[in-house]
């Protein structure tokens, strides 16, 4: 088994195929992406940033994709290109095709009568489909997925074993959804009675869009009543919590370990940090930036990037700095105290 | 393959059934449960909040829950009762009843000989049931679930599909959990020696009460030597961490993405938002409620409501505000010069 | 079932076996381990600190394993030994050996015909195992896990239930992956073109070296082009997220809900503790520990104690605290101002 292919393009092809401009040999063949530090010679690498200029003399690649502005910074064969970072990723598609799956349905599959199986649908072993359940063509289960009652995935959408999509849920075409996650578990909805939590029953669906990619063991509860929506484009990290009726609007692109709390309305084209937590009911406009570790507590009704993490020191400043935060209100005060009394002998003195 | 169900109540028989006072028609009948922008005629919606009362004049909705507070604030037929958000649980759950599984045992189950399975027990396909498991009456295990040696689960406890508890943990009855839970991983017990780690093993297990909910991708580790404990209806939401020797208190309720470090001992009725943090070894008593990303350093012995989280903003005001933080005990020693320098000026003034 | 083993050992063989010094009868027998607070006549327990101390007098336990600083602090029968936390460990190990499994391959497995199987392995029910992968010797997969085309796992590595490793991958000897655990899902690289993302195929591999820990739900992503590498005896705890291109030094814990960014690399000896965060492409020296729920955004290049955490407070001295923090800086600045206003009052005073 080989993780790279055994395919090969010269630069003059993936020009032809991709655009972007060739300086030098057009006919130089790569057949593997490789970093700038471990490329070989048959590999093609990039180039996005100044930051990492000081590699390029050093590189063994056997060509570069660059950016107009870095044009001259090499003397390797090269491909330059408005967006060498896009760029690279569709080079790195064309030499790394999805691993071929065999279309059929393995033996041991469980899927109900009802359930609808598009064609060129692949479907690997101990999978089991619910009643009513729809495959469009070319969609690709692995191993081990339960997918609920009357649950729909779109054209070539790809779940890898172990994901789980709870009843009712439509997932659109070529979404990609990976190991672990969990698609319309119920809502944390309960209510207050008598000193014990009722259970309220989560009858929303989860409704996602096309070409959204779920990472790892990420979550995303079904809607309370009405249903929580994950539009086009939306690219989730590993390990999110997206609660009861969250909307996120289309290509927005969240990273690792954040929370959404149910009810939150997040816009198109958003940008989210790891870890950051978003507190209920909020709503956070198009095109907003949020840094990793931010806990936001208000709506957001301005694009622009948002900020909270608290800054970490050696532990000995960190506990004499982080003490005197539980006295920042009277420090205030001491301050305003102080302006007074200077003040006053301010204008006693001539 | 309906999410709602084809069921319908009149208000008379609902408030005969749950209590309340039906104001306007009681023959109204009802289908389904929606919010106030979304329901339909044929829909029961609920006011709980001030906050949503300007949604009211515009609902479509067949039927209103309400507050005695709220019983005029709008002509629609009504429910007036105490608790509008608990009788609304209670509604929907009428109307949504617990979608009927088919009890019995599918083909491909691997059950070992000595399990013992109660009485209108449903497993679902490819579930795997160690040595002496004990399954009670009416319990439900979802596909692709696996049951370690000697556990055993209470009356009509339902695991959803891919959850995994390892030997010899107890689960009450009446539980929910989610898929991809795991309870009873080993916890996080490691012993340094020579610079290397010995792992110390974890024989405890997790005992978890009655009526408690676990949701999707939650952990709970199995005790060090002790068992980590789980009272009666205590709620976890998603992707929690609850390490070794936890004890959480009858009634907890716990929001996503919170972790709770070893030997922590929360008490009853607690309320613990997401992404909270609480060091090991702590007590938190009765009736504490702890904001979202709070991080709990110390023990807490008085009950209230605890906050820790940082405030949010646009990022260059946050680098301007951060950056003093590792200034502020210099501030601090600064204004208190500051104010013995004013003290000797004001002494030397008449 | 039985957790705790039937076996017994006498202090004297405990010795003989593990080193230290029986203070009193060493035919003294003991079958199981204890808490300082529960354990039992037939169970040996440990003392590690003073802050545990006052629990001695009160123990039932038959014996205790402790350091020559406490030599004395007892009159039960005993075990001296330089680091008893580590000794207890292996005491433990002593008592509770791994459950054994019977090695065999379950009848509802799924190996493609190229995978290699080595010698005494045992294979769980429903287990998926791809083409050319390599299991060495003494392997153990419990039921419905699932290893992609290519991967190999080292001698003796345990995956309990339903843990996932995608292809490719290369996992080292005597290693323990937990339930939930997903090894080598995509890294999340996107690329930004004309407001869409391009997905950056993730081709790396997750490279685990001997004797790692990995605990329940954990995610480790392949590298976006050279490999995610976790280094020997590393510890993870639950629910981490380990980003593409990471690299952790050996012997390293991890603490759970932390969440490691892309191309991050931590050193050797490292202590992390839990919900911490590190940004993207730092690099974190040897011997560096960092507290609960720290987020790091800059490289640390000094072994130590390293901080974060804003210290929580009663909700309403949170408000007024908090709130100040937004005006940190204007606040610097008007000491700043009072000291010049006060300077000159000073050289005007004789």
């Amino acid at each position: 088994m080989t993780i790279s292919s055994p395919l090969e393009y010269s630069l003059g092809e993936l020009t032809e195929a991709l655009g972007g401009e060739v300086v030098g040999d057009p006919s130089i063949k790569v057949q593997r992406v490789g970093t700038l530090e471990n490329a070989s010679l048959d590999s093609i690498t990039f180039l996005t940033n100044d930051r990492f200029i000081h590699l390029l003399p050093r590189t063994r690649a056997g060509a570069v994709i660059l950016s107009p502005l870095h044009r001259d910074a090499t003397a390797l064969p090269r491909i330059v290109c408005r967006n060498p970072y896009a760029y690279f990723a569709r080079v790195s598609a064309l030499l790394n095709p999805a691993i071929f799956t065999v279309p059929g349905v393995h033996a041991s599959v469980s899927i109900a009568a009802s359930a609808v199986i598009g064609a060129r649908v692949s479907i690997g072993p101990n999978v089991v489909l619910g009643e009513n359940v729809h495959l469009a063509d070319g969609v690709v289960i692995g191993a081990n997925c339960c997918v609920g009652n009357g649950t729909t995935l779109g054209n070539e959408t790809r779940l890898y074993p172990n994901v789980t999509i709870y009843q009712g849920c439509r997932i659109g075409s070529r979404c990609i959804l990976h190991s672990g996650a969990v698609i319309g578990a119920d809502g944390f909805g309960i209510a207050i009675e008598d000193g014990r939590w009722v259970k309220v029953p989560q009858v929303g669906r989860v409704v996602v869009g096309d070409d959204v990619e779920v990472g790892a063991n990420t979550t995303i509860d079904r809607g309370a009543i009405d249903d929580t929506v994950i539009e086009d484009g939306v690219k989730l990290d590993n390990l999110i919590q997206v609660a009861h009726n969250v909307h996120i609007g289309a290509h927005t692109a969240i990273a690792a370990c954040t929370g959404i709390a149910g009810s939150v309305r997040i816009g198109r084209r958003c940008r989210i940090g790891g870890a950051v937590g978003i507190a209920g009911h909020l709503s956070i406009t198009d095109d907003v930036e949020i840094s990793a570790k931010t806990f936001i507590t208000k709506s957001i009704t301005e694009s622009g990037i948002y900020s909270g993490g608290y800054p970490f020191e050696p532990n000995r400043a960190w506990r004499r700095n982080a003490a005197q935060i539980r006295h920042l209100d009277m420090l205030v005060k001491t301050v305003k105290h102080l302006e007074k009394r200077l003040a006053e002998i301010e204008r006693k003195l001539p």
